[in-house]
């Protein structure tokens, strides 16, 4: 599998994680090193005084684990709200990288495209590496491009869902068109659904609650990290056609009859 | 992931595959050796007096390759003539193995469901270890197992179709109740099907020309087997519910502000 | 809309009815009356002595409103018990009519392939006008028209699932060989189903659920009336191909200006 | 059917037709009035002076079958062309109504979502009656609706396209929460297609070559008028609930005996 490469960084992995959903941070290392993800989002949230942090946070548990931290902008319903968390996070972390979100309403979660290419625009301008999530629409995902961002993340489903990917076709001419490198965002709920991702041309999967609040997260990793490399490869070798009529594969054109028998290739 | 066992042979590896549609031998192997395949479905027909077969046929081949083959009866359109191919196989081939083939006619090639119960009846009382492809039906299969299948092989779509599980909740009821294993045999057209199947619950997954007729078979071969591994794994791990409504992964209860900001799990 | 011929008997509606999941006779005769069915299945059960019956039953309702019965062999779940129950029923209503119903099990309700088989060989052979209720496998639907069968109804769902058409390919090659009228029986749950079922080259959709248990019956037998009506138009109006690319309908080869406009076709 | 209020003009009929795709007026005519319709889109474009168009034009066309005429904006690529045609629209044909098209290019033919927004602004300030035909995201319908456009009508699939409904759920949560009527506008290839838009909530299906380029027009119109009809009653009847177990209609607790069955309701 070869690298994927975002704003000239290269990744082995073409699995990004979230951590949302994890039940404890040890099950979350676990995880993501199960996952084999070099790339891996983390929100921003208010300060909660009577919570210990330091050393036993996520900070400092990707730190540990050299995974690259991806700072995102949850909770965000506005473009400039999500500038100014976007700036937050680079003082905080260090990094110019941000996964942008600007969400119309908490209740579909869905992304507000008006707020998104405006947040984009900004964050560009400002230097940002913004990778943003976006609907499957493929105007938009075009429109992102062109202001400048890094990649772009269009949902396969709702967030959380599990519904894996919705519209395909959208999928599969965003991924046809892109300059950038696309990564199916949001709605996978197996590994089914990650291999089909990359099937249908994504160049990488961005995934949390799928492993996290699976039974078995780490077994769940490891099956999104296998179905990632097969929808990779399959991607890469050309299936076959969808036929309407079957066709035969072993030959039909006879009995085998004692005496003359011989095995068909 | 653990072994699959069929009539107490076990097999490390749960893709089953064919032999039909290879462009040559050498292609063929390379293939069957990228797949990872232990078992491997040959075809029986009319000996060919003009052309060479001997230590280059696919029976040497997989002798060299330490894969067991499966003879299989395809071509054989009445029950009779499929215990009889599969008699001949048996001499032939060493094996009591059986893939059991009744096939209803030459354009759509499903089964004849009449016709495979009574050859699979015959050939069980015959000592032979018998896999008999399907169709989709819960009620068949049932059937099969009953009179002593020691697998059954449910097809997604019809022979090399490439179009997948038509009836994912035909094939996860087949995989629910069944005693032996089930592996799903014919319409895999590319990773994310077999990746569906093994998530489904079935045991295994056989096919032959997505990944003989692939532009790239061994890259196709191995994506396979990687699909295999996700879905087997994916159907163990407690996926996560399907909802209708989004759900959020990271917290959407705050805005991050400069200087009392954490990073969120 | 042609009449729909089943054995020789002319039909104006192609929607078969159902009686069951009515929650009273009155609810059921106006559904009845409303979908302008011209034929209606009914049950056969034990007699239940404290429940008078008389003129207020389904039978007499169907003589009233002039709508044919055809009983079924319901509840049975096997050849005999079938074959046994379709002669009690010609007794009791004097006609040689029968759905014929072989079930494997009161978990799936589906068809058992082979006692289906059986019991419709036996009973064509009887005289009866046979109209099997079986699974969508194009070549059971075929040996079931080669017995003698005077319909044939493949399942779209399981019984009171109202998943809809599951495996459209499969309706549509059952459809498209058959020699005798194909009546979608099973798992239609709304007006779209019916109207699919037809469009895929259904000659008639037999339904009971969707009707009776729906919350307003009357209301769902005219939408299922009208379904029928547009699918079978639809279905001989010869539809556009599914195309991959968009095709404009509008011209947009030019702008509007003032002065020199006017209105395109 | 009750009937359909659009900035306070009713319509008895919910199916809005399309004029392009015509072979020619007469077939036209004939598929406009099988169709029921009352409002019918029309585009404008360049003057050819060769054209002889007077009375046997689109525009004396429906003026003669009294159809109420809906000027659209195709073949506009940015809010300002839009905005232009819609006023040389709005003076030519002496309407306020306009089809708002704000098309991203001519290969998808998909909605601009940013010119969209744009264009709707403006011509709501300017007092126009705006229904604007958008994608399939719930978030751009509600902002449009925001910006006080009188209908909201997203795509099914890509215009021309005949793929139906690609994304069910995105039409459902439309319908769900627009406070202006939703109707299906691109994508219909059949008439389930315009009975299953309705039964996702939708008030009303705009479709334009699935009639013009159907082989019969006139019986293709016609199955749309009922299926626009099943489908309004479908949605408001209560559908039964969708069940992955197989539920008994008829009763299955016993066997007929002779002497004492009666026929179960």
């Amino acid at each position: 599998m070869a690298e994927l490469t975002i704003a000239e960084v290269p990744l082995r992995s073409r699995l990004v994680m979230g951590t949302g959903g994890a039940s404890s941070l040890l099950a979350l290392e676990d995880a993501l090193v199960a996952s084999g993800t070099e790339l891996t989002t983390v929100a921003l949230r208010r300060f909660s005084p009577g919570v210990a942090t330091g050393d036993h946070g996520v900070w400092a548990l990707l730190e540990r684990v050299g995974i690259r931290a991806l700072p995102n902008t949850a909770g965000c319903f506005t473009a400039r709200d999500a500038v100014l968390t976007a700036r937050l996070g680079r003082e905080a972390c260090g990094t110019d990288w941000v996964k942008l979100e600007v969400i119309a309403d908490d209740v579909t979660l869905l992304p507000d495209p008006l707020g998104l290419v405006e947040a984009a625009e900004t964050l560009v301008r400002d230097g940002f590496v913004v990778l943003p999530y976006t609907n499957d629409d493929p105007i938009l995902a075009r429109r992102l491009e062109d202001v400048g961002c890094a990649a772009v993340m269009p949902l396969g489903s709702p967030i959380g869902s599990g519904l894996g990917v919705a519209n395909p076709r959208n999928i599969e001419a965003i991924a046809a068109r892109a300059g950038v490198p696309v990564i199916l965002d949001a709605g996978v709920g197996t590994a089914s659904d990650a291999a089909l991702a990359m099937e249908l041309g994504c160049d990488g999967v961005l995934l949390a609650t799928a492993v996290t609040r699976a039974t078995d997260p780490v077994r769940m990793a490891r099956a999104m990290r296998f179905a990632v490399q097969a929808g990779y490869d399959a991607a890469r070798a050309g299936r076959v056609p969808r036929r309407e009529q079957a066709l035969a594969s072993s030959p039909v054109d006879g009995v085998a009859r004692a005496g003359n028998l011989d095995l068909a290739l």
